[in-house]
Parts: structure tokens; C-alpha cells; sequence
């Protein structure tokens, strides 16, 4: 090109904020076309569509919006989009495609994503499904869901790069020249032994900038890490972030190369795992905003049931006290006081612990120093809400004896709940249970409970 | 090799689920040899660890071995071990090792992680640190301290790859062979215009199995996605994550390429984005378990604060129905349990909403759907619980009226629940602040406020 070329005055705006994934608006405009029944109209607006955008458009229509745009591209349906989808809508989408277009959607896709579809449906369809699939396609799937769930196996993608060590870069880049069935993406080559056996990798990088000549040996690098068939999604992920891997051997139960994970599929188990934790902790199971309402329901119903019981408990602590409640009705006005700062400081306790598991940042190793450590917090935070709240309930009712004994339940239950809240968790994990599931509960349960036994019980020893 | 090599019975074992990451008695084992003073055993057994194993060993030990670890490791300290640790520690030990060290280690980091460094120091520290560093390097860091926060600027690595269109690919691999500096890890190239803009990329997997005399221009994937340096941290994860990628090209205002992000980058982005929802959503600000007691407590009063104030407001509340609980002291009892309820189901909605709207699955387009859906399950299950509590109560306090006064109040509180648990955050959210971190305690204030007004009002208009 010329040196003296104009410099462009307007240079290409880059991609703002704004345009990061699907606009609300093209989601409208979508719905407005199909009202409208301007099928030629959708079609121009959704021309350019990522998959993943088209899979947000989908989850942004009404039902019956949906089903009328799943009509329209049904006969040039991109499979892409179909992992991309929450379960409820995937299954809607599905249903309405038909047994033969899904199973043809589905061998067009990865391996992994294959399995992803596969696993996600229900025992009759998933036959019905498989039944419809080549033959050699269904071997694997049917392979893959011999795994455990949520283990690599089932995330692994079947197509690789596998070379000796004795092959020269040159070897390999015409190998690969040649080659018509290499996997789509991929960022190393695995180098194998005699058996199959993976004893290395070599990033694309790497073999790039060496010469011809030299032998895949050479570049090895031997300090991989292997990934068991059998291993969990979480240890997988926990070693691609602690590696900054991009993709990892997967290797059978004689140690030879049967797969490969890549990080495009940890980035979902990250997130999903991330995503689980919280939804648990907030007491829900449902997947997805799209889940219907009765489902929906359905779900969140075991928890709300939770809370009954421990209110109901906690009502039968108070019940004891009905004397004092009769003769000093101020308790009923204090006494919600007490439990709720409980609870909330604990539920802060029990949401650090459960990250610090998570994580593996809470271990055998430090965990009596965290103990210590929050027990110090809930006295410290203790007492500073036990002067605030105590004077307070003192100058307002007129009473410095129930102030003081506000005040001395108040760090009696938060200190209680930094003890509880890592412990109740600890507990749980070490019965190698799901600690986001059931430390709330629990911890609240103890909070209600000791905050108004406290209170009360203080209230009918010293002020009756 | 010979065929009838004799196979072997014993394959090597893959790493079980145990091995991955470190093990918590290696641990144990540097502490006691830390208290021993045996350098010579702690050097043994650290002697292959990974630099992010070494850094869950630094977070592992207790403060005083800690300490002495860093002494022993000080002279051949890896650089790498710094970005891995969490904000406390990485303090305590980027204090412990000085000025000097630090400002070698940060030299020799790449420059992302170097620029990760150098903004979690203190304002005076900084300053000092970049002083010691060379002015080269310097500069690109103050460059990249000048993006604003959590944006991709800051993300960035300034290592890339750079090819024009006319380029063969015969050019590239030489070019890649022969030059010293390219960066340590790449999976992508990025192809510019003559004003250094980009216009394409090209996987390296892509290259190696094009032949040498094809153009650049010929294997180019124009369908890119650039990210504008400004472009939040937030958003750039989203891109990676909905497009699948490894790398991306980062462009200045002008459009031009001036780094890249990668995927390793984004796995830690989209973990600190999914534990920081976690975290807010339980009331809790500080980064991590090693943050010392008096820090912590006071990290934590914000949210203590405010759930006080939750409380009294609710407990005005209840003083107005004195007369009501003075005659009738089951109201006490009972009370307790409508708030409760109103207050979980509520959290149940405002958990998926917040996470809704982080994963953007809740837009202005299916708001109204997913309101009308919530009123719904607060209306299903508010019926479901009224019914078992309100039965309850008028057997266990002898009283019908009561029950039906009870089960009133509860499906009241769980619609209002349902509603205010999703448009709450969203309200939040249009106003463009975090609904993770306040929309929890205004909905309790409001589940507890109308939970006692409906029990205790209906009560005192009907029971009395």
C-alpha cells in the first residue's frame, strides 16, 4: 500500500458495550414480525445471528413466538444453537423439531456437545433419538453415557491430534496438511508412546516457531497434566485454573488417550458450579427463568418447607415463654431483634465458608484458625451491635435492665453464629455432603432457636 | 518398537481425584518442618511443586510459618506464585519480600499479570515499586493503570502477533521461527490493515494445516470479535463465553490493535464475578478467608447495619399491635412465621433474578412474562403453606379464626414476596446498581414489615 494514503478520518467504531451480545430490541422486533406474520421480515432481521445470539432470541420469545420462529428456520436449523439453550427451552425446542431433525442435528455437532444434547433428554426420547443416529456416532454416545455424570468422560471431545515422539515438526505440519479428519479446534498436539499412552503435549505456538528438522521429542512438554475418564467436572476445572490450561489429555483406566477436554467446556462447568452454589444457598433448584410456573413451584417448596419447620421451632420456643411475653410485651417487639442479627451474621459466615470449600481455600490445614478467627468476628461485631441496640431498647422503652439483657443475648447469638456458620458447613462438607444445600437451614434453625431462648430466658430470670 | 513387546500389567496410575491440586498433608508436612528449622526437608519437598500449588501453600500456613517460608524460597522466588494469591496474603508477602524483590519479580512477569500486580499496592507502594522497574516497562504499566478498572485495558497482554493479509503462510511460520520475542503462549494471530487495525484472525491450528504458499488473506476468519480496551471486564467475558473463544483482539479508540485477552484471563474473571454475586447476595465484602478478625467485623457491619434497621423498623411494627399481643399472646408465637416465609420465598425469587440478570437471561423483553410467573409460584405455594400452617395453628392454638387469620396473612406475604423479589432488583438494576448487593435487604424489610402488619392487623380487626 501507498505511504500517502489519507488517513481515514472515521475509523471503524469499535464493538461499544451496548453491542455485546443480542439487543433487547432486535428480541422485539423478532416478536413484532411474527405477530405480524412477515415471515420474510424475521428472516432478514435474524440474517447475520450468532448461534449463541440465536439461542438468547429463543429464551426472549414468548412460547408462542417461539414455536412460530422455530417453524420459520426449522428447515436450515443451525445444531450450534441447541446447547447453547436452558433446559426448558431446549426441550420445548426439541420436542417441536421432531425425533428426526434432532437426531440430525445431533450428529452434525462435536462429540461433546453430542453428548451434552444426548444426556440432557429424557430415557424415552433419548432411545428414540439414538435409534435415528448413525451407527458409529451412536457407539460413542452411547460410550460417553457410560460415564459417570458431571465426570470428564462425558465432557471430553473424542477428536484429537495424537503424535510420536519420534516424528520431526515437519513430519507433523505435512501430517496435519494431509490429514481431512482433525478435530475443528484444537490448541496441542498430545504426544503419545507405543501404547497409546499420553506422555506430553506441544503447544500449536510451539511447534509453529521450530524448525522443520527437529524432532517432536524435543519441544515435549512433559509437565501435562492427564485427565481420568472418571474424574469430576469440579477437579477438572480446579486444575485448569490452577495450570491456566486450554486443553488437557483424558485418559482411560490403562492410562491411553481417549479424549480430550478444552477450556470452552470448563468455562461451563465454572459457571455452572459458581452458579449452583448460589442458587443453593438461596434455596432454589429450579435451572432457569423459563422453567414454568408450576415447576417452578414445585421445586422451591422443599425449602419453604425448611423454614416452616424452623419457625415452627422456633414458635415452640417462644410458646415457653408466653409468661414473661404476657407480663412484658416489649420481648415480643425486641425478641425478632435477636434472631435476625443471628442469622444474618451466620448466613455471612456460612457464605465465606462455602465459597472458601468451593474454592479450596478452606482446608484440614487452616480451618481451626478460621474458626478461631470468626468467633473473634462475631464477638467483636457482638458486641458493638449489643451497646447500639442495647442503649437503644433501654432509652426506648424506658428499661435499662431489658436493654442490658437485649444487649447480652445479642453477643451470646453472634458469637454463636461465628462458631456455627463455619462449623455447620465444615460438618456437612466433611460427610462429603453439599455444604450450600443445608448450612443455611441449619444455621438459621440455631440462630431462631438460641436468639430467643436467650432473650427470653434472661428476660424471665432477671426482669420477672 | 517390537510388536510383541510384553504388555505392561502395571499402567501408570492417572492422577485420582486426590491429586489434583495440593495435598493438605503437605502442609502439615512443611509446617512441622518449618518449626524444626529444617530448610533442607521443606527445600525436598517443595522441590517440583507448581507455582500455584506453592501459592495455596503460602495461604495454607498459618502467618509465622508463612514467614518463614518466604525467607527460604526468598532468593529463587518465582514470580508466578504472586498473581495466584489471594489479596492478603499477597500483601503480607510482596511486603515481606521488599521493594527490591517485588519490583524484579513484576519484571519478569508477563505483562498482564505484572499490570494485576501493581494495581492491588497501595498508591505510595506503587510508586516505589515502579520506580525500581525498568522505564520501558513502566511505561506500559502506567499505560495500562490509566485504562479504568475491570476493563479489558487492564486485562490485556501486550504480546501479540500481528500478519498482514499478503503474508503467505510460508512468510508467517518463518517469521514465527525466526523471531526471538513473540509471546510465551498464543492460539490465535491476528491479521491488520496497514493502520494496524485488525480485520481478521487466524487459529493456529488453521495455519499448520494450510500449505506454505497460500495467503494470509485466503484462511482469514473476518466473522471477529475485538474488544475495545474500555470495554468492561464484565462484558468481555460474556463475548468469550458466548462465541467460545481462546483470544480476542483488544483496539484502542482508533480501532487499533494494542493487545490481547485471553481465555486464561476470562476463566479468572468470570470466578470473580460469580463469587462476588455470591458473596453480596450474603451480605459479605471482604475477598477472602485469610482477611484478618478486625477487618473482617468491620467489613461485615455495613450489612449488620442495615439488617438492624431492618429489624427495628419492623419491630415499630409490632409495636403498634401491643394491645393484640397483650390479649392474645399466641399472636407472639406465631408472628415469627408469616416473616419468615414472605422472607425466604422472597430471597428464593431475588436469587434467581440477581442471577438472571448477571447471565442476562432477564431482559426488558420476557421481564413482564417472568413477573406475572412469579406472582404465580407466590401464589401457588402461598396457598400450599397457608394451608398447612393455617390448620396448623387452629389445632395447636384450639382457634379456627386464628388459623384462618394466619393462613390470610401468609398467602398475602407470599405474593408480595413473588412480586417484590423480582421487581426489586430489577428496579435496581434500571438504576444501574448492583442488585446483588442491596436488593435482599429491602425485600426482608418489606416481607417482615407486611408479614406483622397483615398477621397482627387482621388479627386485631378480627380476633379482637
Amino acid at each position: 500500500m501507498s505511504d500517502n494514503q489519507p488517513s481515514d478520518p472515521s475509523p471503524p467504531e469499535p464493538a461499544g458495550e451496548d453491542e455485546v451480545g443480542l439487543k433487547p430490541e432486535l428480541i422485539a422486533s423478532v416478536a413484532e414480525a411474527l405477530a405480524a406474520g412477515e415471515v420474510a421480515v424475521v428472516e432478514k432481521l435474524i440474517q447475520s445471528l450468532h448461534y449463541a445470539d440465536t439461542a438468547d432470541l429463543l429464551e426472549g420469545l414468548g412460547p408462542g413466538d417461539r414455536h412460530a420462529f422455530v417453524e420459520i428456520i426449522r428447515d436450515r436449523f443451525d445444531p450450534e444453537v441447541l446447547p447453547e439453550l436452558d433446559e426448558t427451552v431446549r426441550d420445548e425446542v426439541a420436542e417441536q423439531l421432531g425425533t428426526e431433525v434432532l437426531a440430525g442435528a445431533i450428529a452434525r455437532l462435536d462429540s461433546d456437545d453430542a453428548l451434552y444434547l444426548i444426556e440432557g433428554l429424557e430415557e424415552g426420547k433419548r432411545r428414540q433419538v439414538l435409534q435415528k443416529i448413525p451407527a458409529a456416532l451412536r457407539k460413542q454416545l452411547e460410550e460417553g453415557l457410560a460415564f459417570p455424570e458431571r465426570s470428564a468422560g462425558r465432557l471430553m471431545q473424542r477428536d484429537f491430534v495424537a503424535v510420536p515422539t519420534f516424528w520431526t515438526v515437519g513430519d507433523t505440519i505435512d501430517y496435519m496438511r494431509e490429514s481431512a479428519d482433525l478435530p475443528e479446534d484444537f490448541y496441542d498436539l498430545f504426544v503419545v508412546d507405543a501404547k497409546h499412552r499420553p506422555i506430553g503435549t506441544v503447544a500449536l505456538n510451539r511447534l509453529l516457531r521450530t524448525k522443520r528438522p527437529l524432532k517432536i521429542g524435543e519441544i515435549i512438554e512433559a509437565d501435562m497434566k492427564t485427565v481420568p475418564v472418571t474424574m469430576d467436572q469440579e477437579d477438572v476445572a480446579f486444575l485448569f485454573k490452577q495450570h491456566d490450561l486450554v486443553s488437557a489429555p483424558v485418559v482411560d483406566h490403562f492410562g491411553r488417550l481417549v479424549g480430550t477436554v478444552t477450556v470452552d467446556d470448563v468455562v461451563d462447568v465454572i459457571e455452572e458450579e459458581a452458579e449452583e452454589d448460589l442458587m443453593r444457598l438461596g434455596g432454589v433448584s429450579e435451572s432457569d427463568i423459563h422453567t414454568p410456573a408450576m415447576d417452578t413451584a414445585r421445586g422451591r417448596i422443599r425449602w419453604l418447607l425448611v423454614t416452616l419447620i424452623n419457625t415452627v421451632i422456633a414458635s415452640t420456643v417462644i410458646l415457653q415463654f408466653t409468661v414473661a411475653i404476657d407480663r412484658i410485651v416489649a420481648l415480643a417487639v425486641l425478641m425478632p431483634i435477636v434472631a435476625a442479627m443471628g442469622g444474618n451474621a451466620g448466613m455471612q459466615v456460612v457464605t465465606v465458608t462455602v465459597r472458601a470449600l468451593a474454592t479450596r481455600a478452606l482446608t484440614p490445614a487452616n480451618a481451626a484458625r478460621v474458626v478461631v478467627k470468626e468467633l473473634s468476628v462475631g464477638a467483636l461485631n457482638g458486641v458493638v451491635f449489643a451497646a447500639i441496640i442495647g442503649s437503644g431498647a433501654g432509652f426506648w422503652f424506658d428499661d435499662a435492665k431489658l436493654g442490658g439483657v437485649l444487649a447480652a443475648s445479642m453477643v451470646f447469638n453472634m458469637v454463636w453464629a461465628g462458631f456455627a456458620g463455619i462449623a455447620i458447613p465444615l460438618a456437612i462438607d466433611r460427610f462429603d455432603l453439599d455444604p450450600a444445600v443445608s448450612a443455611g437451614p441449619f444455621l438459621t434453625t440455631t440462630t431462631d432457636v438460641l436468639g430467643f431462648f436467650s432473650f427470653l430466658g434472661l428476660a424471665t430470670w432477671l426482669l420477672l
